[in-house]
């Protein structure tokens, strides 16, 4: 298979002006797991589909992931991505505007390279997952001034947010190799399904990762109340005492330390993680079952591997 | 000829999350000329085209424009367009980020709709000129941290930010109403020409302009030392002693109605108005030269209509 890495530092971002490129390369070059290409490429091989095809697509799926990222941490006011300052960080606010405008824009570029006959309904599919993106980063910050979210609305939400990215990468990977329309469906599930688990497992981590591989500072979540799968089943399945000590921890702003630390001993006490766990596992039951109406050979059986490891993952 | 602004108000915005949605209608529902559309349309119909298979395109480029505005009022802290508050005043910086993005995206959306045949041709060209739109306001931004920017680099950075966006309407709308080559390139030169008349003009507007008309604050430019055509005019121009005097006011940040008072007394004395409006009317014949190698029609004619109309208006 084509080496991804290797064609993301081909692009050459050694443009002018260099107040724009240079944000670009920047994100582009530090790293990242390259899951979205990775994915439309081992789609495309289930189908035994030309790569050189299908590699336009990816590389514009990986841009506009990073495009995503780059906007929604000046939106978040992260100050840290893969263990490097983030771009509004590093630069500033408006530079991460307008370079992440540019890298949207680039996304649209490459893509243009898909073969002309494919095009149209690449380009729909593109343009539908990009909108389900931004509607899910829209609910991620409304959920933020809601009094009460439901399970249901977070896990639409992380579908739109994380799943239907990964969901496109597969199907239009299969599609352009030449996947029929039932073929294109189970991709397209069996990556909405593995993105719920990936997302899950990216809560999970969050509370749980080893601070030295996860690449971002745990407790993340808990300090800013963010509503994770972990918070939320904690608030609904917590005893009126339980539900009140975490109440009361979320309205805590000025000591972060203490405050993870107590949320925690609060999920550990009453098995969140371990909910969390049974819901992601579920998700990924759910997507391997998709995978016995593909092709039964050597990709089909990477993608199986694929979503075994997601769920075990440490960063 | 299609009503451009019906076509507009029949987008519908009425969608979930609101949050995402509400700011994109505020924005398309604020006016402005629609004059990207509607060289589009005009174009097209210099060939004859059908209006249908051109209004995608048309509107694509009507809401990718707005989606430019919607960002650099941003980064420009610009609390007032059209008369109306900007979106990161009437709601906050995140909504207009991720709004704009959400813009682009549609605009990708509407765009997608051409006839398929032309869909390849027409959205290279797209992405050119979003990404000369992206670098010209990255030039725009440089500027303002240079100490010294020549008449022809400022002539660069106004091509690309607002110039290929007028030239690429027109070559759209010829190109897929069946304009040749030499044609789509004639179109394409009338519009960086008017294009480049327009801003100029916007310049001259923005110190001589009528505040009940023109939309916003006058003297804006003369406030925030924004290197335009006049301020770079009179720099070159200036003998040294008006120099002096024009560099101590650009010095000068507390007394803005004092300052644009001064400045613009400094402008008439040094003929730096005259001198704008030369170089305007210079580009709106070289503008009009183009119109020759057109169709001498009913749709040539508006358009030397339109480009005269251009250096007379008010806002």
């Amino acid at each position: 298979m084509i080496d991804i890495n290797k064609a993301i530092e081909s692009l050459d971002w050694s443009k002018e002006p260099k107040g724009l490129y240079e944000p670009i390369a920047y994100t582009l070059a530090s790293g990242g797991k390259r899951l979205r290409p990775t994915l439309a490429l081992i789609a495309s091989a289930l189908f035994g589909g030309n790569e050189e095809d299908v590699l336009p697509a990816a590389l514009a799926l990986e841009v506009f992931h990073n495009f995503t990222l780059l906007h929604d941490d000046v939106m978040d006011r992260a100050a840290v991505r893969r263990g490097r300052p983030t771009v509004h960080v590093k630069w500033d606010d408006n530079t991460a505007i307008l370079s992440g405008d540019q890298m949207l824009i680039e996304a649209y570029r490459l893509l243009s390279g898909v073969p002309a006959d494919k095009l149209p309904q690449v380009l729909k599919w593109f343009n539908e997952m990009a909108t389900g993106i931004c509607e899910g980063q829209q609910y991620d910050v409304d959920f933020e001034h809601m009094e009460e979210v439901s399970i249901a609305d977070y896990m639409k939400m992380i579908e739109l947010k994380t799943s239907v990215l990964l969901a496109n990468a597969l199907r239009t990977g299969g599609y352009i190799a030449g996947a029929n329309e039932a073929q294109q469906q189970a991709l397209y599930l069996f990556g909405l399904h593995i993105g719920l688990a990936f997302q899950i497992q990216d809560d999970i981590l969050d509370v749980y990762g080893d601070p030295k591989t996860f690449g971002k500072a745990i407790g993340g979540d808990i300090c800013c109340n963010k509503k994770t799968l972990l918070l939320l089943t904690a608030l609904q399945t917590a005893d009126a005492a339980s539900r009140d000590e975490l109440n009361q921890w979320l309205s805590v702003n000025d000591r972060p330390e203490e405050k993870i630390a107590a949320v925690t001993a609060l999920y550990n006490r009453l098995g969140v993680r371990e909910a969390a766990e049974a819901v992601m596992e579920e998700h990924t039951a759910l997507a391997l079952k998709q995978l016995e109406q593909l092709p039964q050979n050597a990709a089909c059986e990477q993608l199986r591997q694929l979503a075994a490891k997601l769920i075990t993952r440490k960063s």
